[in-house]
């Protein structure tokens, strides 16, 4: 479907394909793209997964599927009128008014668990070629942001204004929904870091390193909800540069990767929620040359740690990259990690010292 | 201690009485209360958890404690630097600072794990009568609110001002300390809504239900965090009526018990942390008279939950508050629960009419 149409023009559209199968004696069906694993691909020039060009029809005349293509279409039907009231909800809150307006009117409860409803969202998702926040469903969202930017964010009828600067302790809390209704302007700033733990990006905030070195501070709070992937992707398109600072273990990297390539579960959005110019800034093994006390600071790897990095060494992508193989053998080897918060063991400004010194080496592993 | 004197005094004199005890030749000690099952009360008048007034030594001289004797000065020590520097930190960045300083003075590592010192800072926070994040120690920060008033931050020698009826999507983030350096003011609303579930928490903000009826939106985003339970306490403090709604189950009963009556583990500053005159709004299983619709909306009772219901069947408490045993018996004999999210089933905005109405007709739960 043409990219540029509205959501509920999109859903219209459907609908009325629909309709004419049904007139014409055919079965109504829907094309959407497969989302199996060997569906998801590693686009190298453009540095994302994606999904490849499989697809998958959905029929409503087959035994297999015409219970889930009666869902599909309930659940389109009502996502138009979430789009036309102007109103968000969840997953959850879709699944409830599933329940309620066909809990009666069929036989069997149509929708016993929420699971059952998720992949059938991405099906729409894919086969309207637009995000679930467009269909008015909010995702889960986590993630602070300050800088020098502001935000305009419409809302209740009001065009509210948040200036990122002004937002004190608490920063500005990164929302599901980062394009519709609102914008970001006056971008002062010069470059994007991304703070994995929350304890840190306060610790940063304390210091005012955002103003101080004229950068956005986001964390996303561990893993990095589809809001906070969506604007870190957006502000990178902006122009700035895009530094990711985790834990050097197998969750901090799995939330780097997840930034920069995005995920095999987001891959069908992955051009929307990856930002491939993402480097990272550390913490790294080989950091430990460099500042002498972290060696006294590691702390024994786990057993997910070291499977994880003993995994990732056969990637072709870290093949290609002998940097990432370096520090992943380093790990393995000595069985140590580093955690970020271990920069605050000589003074608790060092981590913002830390920052600036390795930007300023440009340090960065790919 | 005296309650008024200043952070960094207090530190002073536990350090003065310690250096006076050692030079007088006696075992430098320390006195805080039990924080043992056994001297946490339910203080009865007060409606909250506090502790006893079981105390308990600690002992430099004393093989059993030498070593978390040392220990608790330590971390006194780097606490009163912070609390010098006006720098804060977090657990973990005080372990690795501890980490630093002593892990090479000391034949064995002092701190080898993070959950070591938490006791110990517990300990501190008795026996100086004061919290930890008057020790500039952040906790884990969870919560957002939304209403008529505004915050002065002091944060970076500004003092910030913060709308919060103009955060837009997004919501104040509500910081781990709301007491030093930060202020509530203009308090317009008349009354705080605590609403379980961020997904409710928006769905409400998008509707300025907040607004239109002139409350204090806020949600705990689950589990109420330090800083939430104590910002809805200061708040209930200002005269303002408390009502709790979470999901008719055993996660949303506990939630509620924490904001109402404190928990056991942060019974030591229970005083500080608990609302005893919060009610429960909801979701009951009386609702399920009131709101036709929901009976084909309730879901299965997990085992957690009726077990957790005949628990608290057992509590002197709820023996005394009969509509909460009618309340917990009609879970257990119908074996279902029912979610806040339920309450969108018939339209989104329902939700907003279902606040309205219960507290229009007072039918809360004690």
């Amino acid at each position: 479907m043409p990219k540029d149409e509205k959501p509920d023009k999109k859903i219209e559209d459907l609908g009325e394909g629909i309709v004419k199968e049904i007139r014409s004696g055919k079965s109504p069906s829907f094309v959407t793209l497969a989302r199996t694993r060997s569906n998801v691909l590693y686009d190298q020039k453009k540095g994302y997964l994606k999904l490849g060009t499989a697809q998958e029809e959905r029929n409503f005349i087959n035994v297999a599927q015409s219970k889930r293509f009666m869902q599909t279409i309930a659940i389109a039907s009502k996502c138009h009128r979430f789009v036309k009231e102007n109103l968000h909800t969840t997953i959850r809150g879709l699944f409830y008014q599933l329940k309620f307006s066909l809990g009666e009117d069929v036989d069997e409860n149509v929708f016993s668990e929420q699971s059952e409803s998720n992949p059938l969202i991405e099906d729409l998702e894919v086969a309207l070629d637009l995000k679930r926040e467009n269909l008015n469903l909010n995702a889960n969202r986590k993630g602070v942001l300050a800088g020098n930017m502001r935000i305009i964010d419409t809302f209740g009828n009001e065009k509210i204004e948040i200036d990122c600067a002004k937002q004190g302790r608490s920063g500005w809390a990164i929302p599901s929904d980062v394009d519709n209704d609102i914008e970001f302007v006056d971008i002062k700033a010069k470059y994007v870091i991304v703070v994995e733990k929350d304890a840190l990006w306060q610790r940063l905030n304390e210091d005012l390193f955002w103003k101080k070195d004229n950068a956005i501070l986001i964390t996303p709070q561990g893993q990095a909800a589809r809001g906070t992937r969506r604007l870190i992707r957006k502000l990178s398109e902006e122009g700035l540069p895009v530094y990711v600072f985790t834990d050097s273990d197998a969750w901090g990297w799995y939330i780097y990767w997840t930034i920069k390539t995005g995920s095999i579960n987001l891959a069908y959005i992955g051009e929307d929620v990856a930002t491939p110019s993402a480097r990272f800034i550390g913490v790294t093994m080989s950091d430990l040359d460099n500042y002498e006390f972290l060696n006294k600071l590691t702390i024994n790897a786990s057993d997910v740690d070291l499977k994880r990095a003993q995994e990732m060494l056969n990637y072709e992508w870290i093949k290609r990259h002998k940097a990432w193989g370096t520090e992943l053998e380093r790990m393995i080897k000595s069985r140590k990690k580093i955690e970020q918060d271990a920069l605050q063991g000589p003074r608790l400004t060092f981590v913002d010292d830390y920052i600036r010194d390795k930007i300023k080496r440009e340090d960065f592993l790919p």
